[in-house]
């Protein structure tokens, strides 16, 4: 994917050259009246595993409001914002998409997503009730067992690699870090 | 930290203004032009715990040619480029830095460091030879017996805590995954 166009200086609003600044090896956006570089870097998308049930027998997802991937199955998830942790951004995102109160665990899997500049970062968790309320990105939450998740209806296939592993190793009886690449 | 300065519409040129995008809930640099937001994200410092010795029993650190930090000892790291994974990101930044050959291992440290607007991740890797040069950002690499590490002039609160990390771990006999805050 290439990066955003970038046309002017968010700087000075004098239009940028593509070129390689002095001392590094790749073009960036950079600005001929004040210098500035533009530096495109990947993003951090974190999230949960909201699970219900002291065996973590049941899973909570999301179905999703907006594109991309309308009407399809995800666990709740964002982009990390300036000014929290991983944790703290996977915890406000499943409030805001799922309207869920978790206690957060470990983190669980994470996962290059190269073509789309992005690491997505899953915590386990769990919900600590079951009052949960949709926000404006979700159509419905829903509690699976785990024998009926939707796995035809995923939105992304950073999702389903992360229930695949969360169902793999509960079946094993204990829980690991999964770090792996999606193509 | 406040997010960087932006004034200027990277896509059309036209000057932003701060205000909540619709159906959002912060404030973000937005073009009353063409409706660009430009969003400001933590961005991802990827790098390696270099050892050598079949007990990982020695530790290469590389002493900084630049600001900041110039003169003190780091662990090769840099900022995650867009088209790499973290685990290439980090290989990357050890060969650049270190020109350093290694064999990667597991994820081994994450680390927020939320007032920089960073999250570092670094992993256990093995030095291939001992064949190395510094690259453009490294005054001088040396290979340290742990014992010898210099605590007291390291760079980073971050490659201070992973050295802790590992010694601590190689001490017990057992790698894991770290994750914390630096505040």
């Amino acid at each position: 994917m290439p990066p955003p166009d970038i046309r002017f200086c968010r700087r000075c609003g004098a239009g940028t050259v593509q070129r390689v600044p002095a001392g590094e090896d790749r073009e960036r956006a950079v600005c001929p009246a004040c210098d500035y570089v533009d530096y495109v870097n990947p993003t951090n998308v974190v999230g949960t595993v909201p699970t219900w049930g002291q065996d973590r027998e049941i899973v909570l997802l999301c179905r999703r409001a907006i594109e991309p991937r309308k009407g399809l199955w995800t666990l709740p998830a964002g982009f990390l914002e300036v000014g929290e942790t991983i944790a703290e951004g996977a915890e406000r995102e499943t409030r805001e998409e799922a309207g869920a109160r978790v206690e957060m665990g470990p983190l669980f899997s994470i996962l290059d997503v190269v073509t789309a500049r992005q690491v997505h970062l899953f915590f386990l968790a769990r919900l600590r009730d079951v009052d949960l309320h949709p926000g404006p990105e979700t159509i419905e939450n829903r509690l699976f067992a785990l024998d009926d998740i939707p796995w035809d209806e995923l939105a992304f296939r950073t999702v389903r690699h992360t229930l695949e592993c969360f169902v793999s190793d509960r079946d094993a009886g204990a829980f690991g870090l999964h770090t792996g690449t999606i193509h």
